[in-house]
């Protein structure tokens, strides 16, 4: 039914999954709007969105059953990490570069298991960089989708959906360079990690599109 | 390609197809708003959506391709049952307690048919339980999404997907007892139908998250 | 792990591709609204959304790893074909009747290549024709769910995902007919791109849903 389990660490994974999972479960308490009243189940839903999302839309692209529904410590990683990003959502604001450098961290786990585990079923490069950045990014695709609140991926901020490109780019390119697993990954982590991070501190932020005859558009606000 | 089609009753998953298809075909005049002004096409793409929706999403995560499309039956049920639904819409509020006991007994049957169904491809009791959960009120999710309300799984009202889930875990554990497929089945089916009922007739409504030093938030109106 | 691939001709797939990679390149311009301030990634995930997204829920929902991600040229074609459309996009406008033939040609070539791949995986007629169909619209209903604008495909509006249906049934009865995949595909064709054209010739709406008693519902503006 399903190829060989790719040779990822598997507690690589999980510590993803436990970061995302946190983010998740804080997430229903700092989200409720005028048109969400979030309740407790909300935060599993959240754990559950953003702690597997990606890597569920990704082994399903990549037409295996989604690592989380053949062993049970993911759900349950998930799920306590929820409880425990609920329980301490208040302290998130206080932890300030400490909490961007531990979700950059998390981005570039995801991105690295995501190009890994593509690798794994030999597909393409194209397939590589595109499944290694939607499992860096997907599961807040997914929030952002189910709480109805602007897709963060596409918006102009400080560059997200970018950096995981550039890591899964950065795997690629040492792969195909012949460099190896562990010096590949070790790299696409340095490079979402340093990337995102230095944005953040300098401020960046993506470009608006650029519309025809290369006039950029005049700022919204 | 696809496992063995599992021995699920095939009038079991059409009887909640059926209903499911009713509320689908139901929802476009019901869900009218400023934003959407639902064509007749609507009552069709609702009609499949919370009809076969949840199954459809268990089948890919298990790495099938979904009974829906392997047997018309399923496409001619929901979309009968759509245009049922769609006709018949004005009466749905007049039923009362009957259209709920209904749709109590359609969640039951969707949540039996979802854990049936995993448990058949030998996947771990946590799957059994999400994909059963998942089958319940997958299709909900999509509806609520397609049309752009706040997602109902997760807002705070009576408790909904926790009743699925509650199914979902009734099944397991029995079946871990040795219980047999009949039982389990019917006992996950009588307990999501009897909390729910309960949890509507006495008003019961879903808690809101727990924030950190086991505050509870503030009432919001 | 994959079924054979079906004998679609890569170009005829590459074609609507890349003018749905235009019209995905050009939406983050032409959307953006209060909420929505996209980005130049903004660019390219509609890109991929609209050009590759109905032909990736369709080999999904087959059981095969997407087209997309086996060869590289699909990404290839649907990111640079984002960048003309981003580009050109101020152009669209002004083409009038010629985009809007162009874009009912795109949906009839995409609903011959899906229902030319659910067909040669031997399910059934109903399938060919829904998996068609979504392959015509499903990337714009993607679309329209990450902008989280209504989504066009059940608003009444001039009949566009009607069209797409009708181009599916005509595939199917010239197929049972014996006609052969060339003269189905054209049928197909032929039949979306001029029920289109003349739809939005003559002004055509899509009708409301029929309610109780059939009773038309009062005009709501």
């Amino acid at each position: 039914m399903q190829p060989a389990i790719p040779h990822v660490p598997l507690w690589i994974d999980l510590a993803a999954v436990a970061v995302g999972g946190m983010q998740g479960g804080a997430f229903p308490t700092t989200a409720r709007d005028d048109r969400n009243d979030f309740d407790l189940l909300a935060v599993a839903v959240f754990a559950l969105v953003v702690g597997l999302g990606g890597g569920i839309v990704r082994d399903v692209l990549l037409g295996q059953v989604p690592a989380a529904l053949r062993d049970d410590t993911y759900l349950g990683v998930a799920l306590a990490a929820g409880l425990v990003g609920m329980l301490a959502g208040e302290l998130i604001p206080r932890l300030g570069w400490a909490w961007d450098a531990l979700d950059a961290a998390v981005v570039g786990l995801f991105v690295v298991v995501g190009a890994l585990k593509t690798q794994n079923t030999h597909l393409s490069d194209g397939a590589t960089i595109l499944l290694g950045a939607i499992t860096g990014v997907g599961g807040s695709v997914i929030r952002d989708v189910l709480a109805q609140q602007p897709v963060h991926l596409v918006q102009r901020s400080t560059p997200y959906g970018l950096v995981a490109i550039l890591g899964a780019v950065a795997f690629v390119l040492l792969e195909r360079a012949g460099a190896g697993d562990t010096v590949s990954s070790l790299a696409c982590l340095v490079v979402v990690f340093a990337v995102r991070m230095i944005a953040l501190h300098r401020g960046w932020q993506s470009s608006a599109p650029v519309i025809g005859r290369f006039r950029p558009p005049s700022p919204r606000r």
